[in-house]
């Protein structure tokens, strides 16, 4: 049973924007306006949906939910595409009762392709009619595409002998690489809060979540995650009175998104392997930051990892070509805890041996220290296999 | 016929440093001391004979040739590594009757991996015995490790009633995204060019070629070019007074660069197609690099091209990822010469059913026009497909 913040309720509904008899629109409602915040993609082509996000955010401080479709991503649509945007947002509020800028909308999909408002028509009297009667599930299978499952968490506050939810739903296995923007996420809350305090926990915990996360590189141009704390709880997180109510909404909230983070690499096209990249000792985080993302992105390092291939001379290499300042002579890299690298030379004897056990595990571990600076970067990653090729070579995205 | 430039001799031997009966130890040699220049990886972990040579040429302007060897890279070895280099540098010297500091040391082969001095030696009396009695081929060859077949190109030069010739060789297949530095390419020019001038003509011709493909990002930690001008041609370029002349050496000598290049992407591992990336109307040259190489190196991108899929969403995206500056609206794309984006739209209908035939070709043809600014870039990239997982996950780089 997935705890739901008071308040809150769902909707889902099968309008076949690709295939029949698939969840693929739906709506998460608060019952009160919400307090509303919003983290977006940094592609220089931001899809319609994300543009009225945006506005709509920039003018409100509370919304009353959100709307999300799969199939199209409503992307590189043009002037069109902001049009269908509204027009169908303001079907989907009407189904719902509320007004269509207390809606925020979000879609993912196939880039280039219009929304199909016809269909979003059609679906509408399910959506209105399952409104209270679905749950979060409903809506996270509502807004999966390649991913092979539907990928949920929770947290619990407990302050002042009050309790508030925090739940997260999130979707995402391919085109990621959210550098500074992440993948879509809807994050539910039931405390009370100041909207300026959660639009600044909702970024320092997606800082520390879905941006430390790469599949392959590619950050989408639908990326989003929305945050809605509508205060049904009566828990009330005071900025200036309460520094521990603050801390334990922003571990709740950090805890949420790091497991949603982590749920989308594991589940990423093809992945077989999740490697935890940790640089230490960099001189600065964004110097370690660099090596991080340059082994995390690197094909040959990927490919390695589904090779079950303690390929140490390829992370290494990534590491070298990162762009980030060190002595080489000061590198020391350890695979699975095990230090294999030091003073520019192979530290151990058999490695492959001495990491075979490792390797086999779906969690890998690679520790890499650039020096003695104060510097690190942890990033998660997936490998690159052949199934990733194939997915990609057919699905269009 | 491979026409030699004319003072060189080449030397090749079987020393089995990965399997028995291929070429894999090799030496060119001038007859006379050639002037040298080279250029090097920028990884920040540069192998022993790359640390060599830099070293070598800092107080040489001339040296009577190279030698290579693949199976061992001879990088990431420490202290040991150097030292190792020096002894087989020396052994090879003697086996072709020079000064150890007139031998201009490559390997390539596995990272990590020492030179097998024992088997070096071995293969001296076999180096020194075939001197003269091989070429190019045999050369190129010894210093293949994935490629599929060996890379030579070459360029004739008519100055002043007198003639020259520009010989290059190249390995690669993995591992490229030069990146400012370049793969293994070795040069042989029998013109008379004094030795800033030759230097500065290397640089120029590997900025426009080898530092303009990208197999999978990766650069390696052993990529060199180093070519030598004997002047046994006669032909003497004169910096001063012979403009023209200058300008046929640099064209010739950047022709054999950019011929071995697109080899190179062509022998890309696993790869099954070339696909040449101009973006124009950038803000500056950079902002055009910043788009090409996000696009080069995008794995949905390079999965598409293996799919033959003319997933034009996938290559706006990476550029509206890649970092570069420009106003999406203002953003033209066109595969194949044919525009199919523009103003923040698709311009066309049918975009598959119009590029099935081009993306069924080989060499594949993505312009993109960031705007109205000077700023141009070409970039050459392979796909990524299938095999070429296969081969990175079994292959020990």
């Amino acid at each position: 049973m997935i705890p739901v913040p008071k308040g809150f309720r769902f909707a889902a509904s099968k309008a076949a924007f690709k295939r029949e008899g698939r969840y693929d629109l739906a709506v998460m409602l608060s019952d009160t306006p919400a307090v509303a915040a919003g983290v977006f993609t940094t592609n220089r082509f931001q899809a319609a949906p994300v543009l009225q996000c945006i506005e709509t955010l920039a003018s409100r401080e509370r919304v009353r939910g959100v709307v999300a479709n799969s199939g199209q991503a409503n992307a590189c649509t043009g002037e069109q595409g902001l049009v269908n945007c509204r027009v169908s947002l303001e079907m989907a509020a009407g189904a719902v009762g509320v007004d269509m800028d207390e809606l925020l909308p979000a879609s993912t999909g196939v880039i280039g392709q219009h929304i199909k408002l016809d269909r979003w028509r059609a679906a509408l009297p399910e959506l209105e009619g399952s409104l209270g009667k679905v749950g979060p599930m409903e809506f996270t299978r509502a807004i999966m595409t390649t991913d092979k499952f539907p990928k949920l968490a929770w947290a619990t506050i407990r302050h002042n002998g009050q309790v508030a939810r925090v739940l997260g739903m999130a979707k995402g296995a391919g085109m990621i690489c959210p550098n500074m923007a992440t993948m879509l996420g809807f994050i539910a809350c039931d405390a009370d809060v100041e909207p300026g305090l959660w639009r600044d926990m909702l970024r320092q915990a997606v800082e520390r979540s879905f941006n430390r996360i790469t599949v392959d590189g590619d950050t989408s141009t639908n990326d989003c995650v929305l945050a809605l704390a509508n205060g049904a709880s009566g828990l009330r997180i005071d900025p200036t009175t309460e520094p521990d109510g603050r801390q334990a909404l922003q571990t709740a909230l950090s805890e949420v998104c790091e497991a949603l983070a982590y749920m989308i690499v594991q589940d990423a096209e093809g992945g077989t392997k999740v490697v935890r990249i940790h640089i230490v000792g960099a001189k600065d985080d964004r110097q370690a930051e660099l090596a991080a993302r340059a082994v995390g992105n690197s094909p040959l390092v990927k490919t390695a990892l589904f090779g079950r291939d303690a390929n140490w001379g390829r992370i290494v290499a990534a590491v070298g070509r990162s762009g980030a300042e060190f002595n080489p002579d000061y590198v020391a890299m350890a695979i699975g805890g095990i230090t294999i690298f030091e003073g520019g030379a192979p530290k151990v004897g058999d490695i492959d041996g001495l990491l075979a056990a490792h390797m086999d595990q779906r969690d890998i571990s690679i520790e890499v220290s650039l020096g003695d600076g104060p510097g690190e970067y942890t990033l998660l990653a997936s490998d690159l296999t052949v199934e990733y090729i194939k997915i990609n070579a057919d699905y269009r995205t």
